[in-house]
């Protein structure tokens, strides 16, 4: 028997229908931008929740939300949540279902009488997304340190407006911060974004990692000329070579056991019918979890761009993401939540960055999570079921009593 | 000794430049779009310079401009020309060179009192480019049969306006028609456009013919997903297929001698990064000399098209152009001119559409090409030396006497 029995499966998912009503679209999705009108009432929705369970609101100097659940330990804290912000065309659960779950495993607490021996702290990170102001994982990356308040202050959209001054409009910012609390782990509670878990009818995922990303923008340049009066030993077309590059770049999976590797995007000029091609871009998204086998898979990369080729050939790097371990005793008090819940689960790694990822670095972080409708995410047709969803929440709530009070079966 | 000495060549480059000063760009190329003002312009400089001659000009009902010069028997006549509209970064040379060599033909003829045999006419056929109007080759078009007056008036350009309309505005067109003559050949003297003769340092290509053409787009169907949580194994992704199609189609030159093909445009959806691409279109530019090879290359893209794929592959044609082979003795004509000029020449394919080839289906008909300066064309840097224009001009001189007369030597 848990100390706590299971999480209000109805309350978290009448949540989740309410929060879903700010910013909703009329097609069924939800646009909450980060630092727009619709991103502030959803964490306004958050902290009046927060408000209402008697728990210590705190907003830091950049927007990221906290309440704080006083345990036996107050210096001491296990932290969950995740992000209310959505991309345009994004869904009710990406994001809000880490933190309305977590705000749900404290109202059961709450509502129990129950003292934790760490206290336990609801995060939700602001502009995770990453739409409107870049980078993604912002709010996590001011909070671990990685970004300064300048960084983040002076981050301007298209149109030159800086989240300082959205700040500023929105009174969305505070004060506060969380040094007086020793964090001692992180957990996330997130939908997968991918078609592994419903493929294979489990609720569960135990996340142990998160993928390194490596993307680059390749530039193939030859020459233009007429199709028809250009004999085929007379041309330099970009895109004959471009297409044997790829070529062979699309093959290095095949070669290299969990790589994920995508051209999403090839641009041809001057793209006419007739005319021979004189440059081609495209770009390369290299994902894997394992450090030195995403390196190898970049060396690979290179090694086909830097051939001998009758056109010229530049690359140049757009981003780059270490791999991520998540701390083992997070996983494993995910794993004892799921075991001990007798909920199937699975150890994988997570496709897709995630604020968690961004904690690892200052605390021992984990992820839980439960599957997609058809691997679907970031669009409006995103959907999971209300039984995955209390599946999640029940692990979240096992896992953060397991990490608070060493054990709690 | 020919009956009539060589052209005048300064004569003719003072034409060209003449020519080149209406609908000049500042960058040195020239802009004269069929049925705008500024290819009115050129047209009148034409038929002023007809007039000036003594020949009787003619003007048929889409603007197809015709100068006569009468012959010992009036009826039969033989046709020289090619058009003085040009694309929007046009050069001096393409068409204008055809229409002006044949008015300096004439003009030697009429300052010598020469008679020739059958009648000469001079022939500039309206649009000849199809830039703002399509198709192309429209005034031969016109002039063959191939399309009606109703086809060539309500032809609209991308605003809706009507070719019509535009020879009302510009009071462009005419009534006359050339039922009264006997056409016995068309010989029409062009720029190569491509880079044939440059390499081969020779002045003079004989042209037998005109490859055909035909023109398709792919779609490739499959499915969006995230970059990042999509499995390799579980993608349906567009860009993979396509660029294995393509890679397939890319290879046939090699299999097949005289096939021109290109792959000009490609264009992936969404063309996103991180996204898997959903649907990639490509074109297919295939051309050859003999029908029979480019049906077969027509159908080794089917084949591959047709294999078993992963994604929804669909094709349509674009676009069909016979082979055509000019007419021997029209093609010997102008072999025997050059022979006679003392002009090293070559009898060659043409890579580009022509008036001329549409003139065949009605006319004996060929073809004289000099050199193009890089196999540049279309572009504001086209460049014939005057050496070369005097060759041509000379050889289309010697072949229109030949015609005419039987034997010019």
């Amino acid at each position: 028997m848990n100390k706590i029995s299971s999480i209000n499966a109805q309350r978290l998912n009448r949540r989740l229908e309410e929060l879903a009503r700010i910013g909703a679209r009329s097609d069924g999705g939800v646009c909450r931008l980060a630092f727009s009108d619709a991103d502030l009432k959803g964490r306004n929705y958050v902290a009046s929740a927060l408000g209402d369970l008697g728990l210590e609101v705190r907003i830091d100097a950049v927007g990221n939300l906290f309440g704080i659940l006083k345990g036996q330990s107050v210096r001491k804290a296990i932290m969950c949540g995740s992000h209310t912000d959505t991309v345009a065309t994004g869904g009710r659960y990406d994001g809000a279902l880490g933190v309305l779950a977590a705000l749900e495993c404290i109202e059961r607490m709450v509502e129990e009488g129950f003292s934790p021996a760490q206290s336990i702290v609801l995060a939700s990170f602001v502009n995770e997304e990453g739409v409107r102001f870049m980078p993604d994982m912002m709010g996590s990356l001011y909070h671990s340190g990685s970004l300064t308040l300048e960084d983040v202050l002076g981050a301007t959209d298209k149109d030159g407006v800086s989240i300082g001054s959205e700040l500023n409009r929105l009174s969305y910012s505070g004060q506060d911060t969380l040094n007086d609390l020793d964090i001692t782990a992180f957990v996330e509670l997130h939908i997968e974004q991918g078609p592994v878990l419903e493929d294979a009818h489990i609720p569960i995922g135990v996340v142990s990692g998160v993928q390194g990303l490596s993307w680059q923008e390749v530039t193939v340049s030859g020459k233009s000329n007429h199709a028809g009066t250009t004999p085929m030993d007379r041309r330099l077309d970009a895109g004959v070579v471009a297409n044997q590059l790829i070529h062979e770049i699309h093959a290095l999976p095949l070669a290299m056991d969990g790589l994920r590797l995508t051209i999403g995007s090839v641009t041809y000029h001057p793209s006419l019918i007739n005319v021979i091609p004189n440059k081609v871009t495209f770009t390369i998204d290299l994902r894997h979890p394992n450090p030195t086998q995403l390196e190898q898979a970049e060396r690979l990369v290179q090694g086909i761009l830097q051939a001998p080729q009758p056109c010229t050939v530049t690359s140049k790097p757009l981003a780059r993401v270490d791999p991520c371990s998540f701390a083992p005793n997070v996983v494993e008090a995910a794993q004892k939540a799921a075991k001990s819940a007798g909920y199937p689960f699975t150890t994988m790694i997570s496709g897709a960055g995630h604020d968690a990822q961004i904690l690892q670095s200052c605390y021992p972080s984990g992820m839980i999570f439960i599957p997609s409708k058809g691997g679907v995410s970031h669009d409006v047709s995103e959907y999971s079921s209300p039984d995955d969803i209390a599946a999640g929440a029940n692990v979240l709530l096992g896992a953060l009593l397991e990490l608070s009070e060493g054990s709690h079966l």
